[in-house]
């Protein structure tokens, strides 16, 4: 059994680049040399949210996630496809995820589910004098119960497979923190309506509240745009992080 | 803790009728009263994929399902719209999955993974002679592997909410037979879309295999269009059950 | 022939209210009476762009509107079904649009492409003192010439329909000025990003500058909203009129 | 003034080929080198309509057609993107269509309407012995007139820019058969959808019957498809031209 709270997005295909958004807008016949004006208009696009110059071109990724991210990953419809691994058809690897120290997990005293707020173990533990467990102790017992948890499951599964249950019965008893692959392919424009959802930035027009483990996808989406295309994620940042 | 194997699809609401497929077809200014020649012109339609004329309606449904079944569901993206309780801001309900007799489960010799084919109790009975359980005390033993193992994570996540912990993380090692609710809402061509893909007909043009607790969903979707839309649904399994 | 700046946009039916959106929110199994918490959930939710709540509904409408304002209306993809007649299958009515006095028209001196700025007749009268034409007459022989371009152009369509040539080929020279009825579906939240991209409102968080013929159809738009979901509609506009 | 009858699909770009479905099928973590399997799993996937993994590499290309295709081109909403050149922001370009001599054009005599058939000019000639004009004569005549009201609506809205109008109501006289450029971007799987709408071909399952014009763009369409993608191309054809 493989225990992590790594995330992984690999680049399968990225096509496209700023001077891509600059030629749709323009309704060019082939995509021009990089331009002084460039940047400038993008700016505006951007500014002023007009989306669909930001569609022509397309991100390819296959990524590693538990289930609970697909959960959330799989109600971006517009603009995104998918094509993941299937336990009616395969066996699922016995890889499941743990919080690592730097997630922040433990709730802070004036929670609110609207703006959930949370303490990593380090943060929480000078709050936490009276406690009969140290925050470590607790960080612990946490990770180990998830352990025994998931074991327990993996076995109980293993063993209705064994008995000749279909696989699609047989994983009921699996956890959202089972690992699954999927290939997933967006556009720039669909690819930054996830990043302005799934990522928390307290200076964005419209603040975001995510799921630590997907922000920490949308983080690796958010450095392939800024790598392939560097003028429109600028924007993006400079005008509120808003998805055009 | 409750163990069903029931799926729920509740209306809360469906508009229109096979009328107004007849006064979009046409661009009519009202919906026309129900006419002789309604059902040959919804036979045109369907027979040869005119699509658009079915979406000008809308079911609007309350359903109760496992995650496992969410996981299938949620991949339909075009005209599907989705509403569902999430984990991050409630504590989730101890109902979960188990499969009852009538289940189709145990796979028969020649399984193939593209075109899975599985036995019920009953059926694999016969089958079975020389193992050292009886089939009845397989199922037995199936579904209570499933209850304990229910069980023992559902007292974990219990037990991590209880130590403060953010409850989407202490949700982590919870089963995707553990059931949620949604609201759904479509429209007649993505419900039929749905149907075609997610029940098992012999005589369709594309057959299909579902999972079977999918196809419990799709069958209930598909009374609601045989009720509310009888002359496309007629025309629907009429012409192999493919989505217009 | 019919000479007009009518837009209509007539109900065919409506369903849901904002007791579905608070439903839909809190994954209900039925839909609530009003309650007085209604409108502070459904600020909450326009607010910070949470937009799927605001999806189960729907919104049929029958519009009648000039070729060129379709052209842009089609481009809203998503959440949108259409039916609209077409010249290849019947005989388009020669109804054709010119504008009325209250339209604006003449182009600023400092007009700008991105920010297209226009006077009325009236407003440009004054601006026009050396002008050979007084604004009047202009307005007169603009129309004028429209409509002389449609008469012509229809008369050729008659001509060469007259000549058995193919429907499709025959409304080749016909204007993007001549009418056209479409069934139109929407939902609300599909309904707001029209709104939003299609009315101009300089105190909206992102200023759109539609064309003024869509903008007369998405007014139409507006007031049927206002009238169904008073308190969404409120919270748009409100929080800048950003669709969620 | 240019007319012409040409319609064009120039590809800016393509990302993907049939390796591509296998890699997302199999949730690959790269995509693989050709392999001799590949051709029967590619046949599986196209026969039983498993569509998702047609959805993973992307076309992009600049199409130069009438506006009467892009009417009807831009209906298609999923998985497509577009971008075309406005008239409100610049000054269109006199190029207008008209038909060429091989252009089925001329009604049957037992035309339908649901499925229309045309004869070509040499294909009428000679049912037409007791026409007044010959069908050579009739062609010209067409043309001639298409020609004249081209000109006519042309000079009207230079005329109406002239005078300050905004070019978006300047416009409202310009025919349908002027030219337009759009950037179009769509994937695999949407382009065999269009391809399978758009083309006529007996052997299909479903036969479509689509506007000649259109047609012109699709089997351009087609061309980059099997160039790209071989296998899936072979597929398509293979199993009756039916959009996975």
């Amino acid at each position: 059994m493989i225990l992590t709270s790594e995330i992984t997005v690999d680049v399968i295909d990225v096509t496209g680049n700023d001077q891509y958004v600059i030629a749709a807008m323009k309704t060019m016949k082939e995509v021009p040399h990089p331009d002084a004006s460039d940047r400038g208009r993008i700016r505006y696009l951007m500014e002023h949210r007009h989306g669909t110059p930001f569609e022509h071109n397309c991100i390819i990724m296959v990524v590693h996630a538990p289930i609970f991210v697909w959960r959330e990953w799989h109600r971006h419809r517009i603009g995104f496809s998918y094509n993941e691994e299937s336990a009616r058809y395969k066996v699922l690897d016995p890889v499941f995820f743990v919080p690592d120290r730097q997630r922040p997990m433990f709730k802070v005293d004036d929670w609110k589910p609207g703006r959930p707020k949370f303490l990593t173990v380090d943060e929480f533990k000078h709050d936490n004098a009276n406690d009969l467990l140290t925050t470590d102790e607790k960080y612990v017992a946490i990770c180990a119960d998830m352990r025994d948890s998931y074991e327990e499951s993996y076995a109980t599964y293993k063993k209705q497979l064994a008995r000749g249950l279909d696989p699609g019965l047989a994983r009921d008893n699996l956890p959202v923190g089972i690992y699954s692959s999927c290939w997933v392919t967006c556009n720039l424009r669909s690819a930054l309506a996830f990043i302005s959802l799934r990522t928390h930035e307290p200076a964005a027009k419209y603040v975001s509240y995510p799921l630590y483990e997907i922000e920490r996808a949308g983080r690796q989406l958010e450095i392939i745009v800024a790598e392939h295309f560097p003028l429109c994620y600028e924007a993006f940042c400079d005008f509120g992080r808003v998805g055009p």
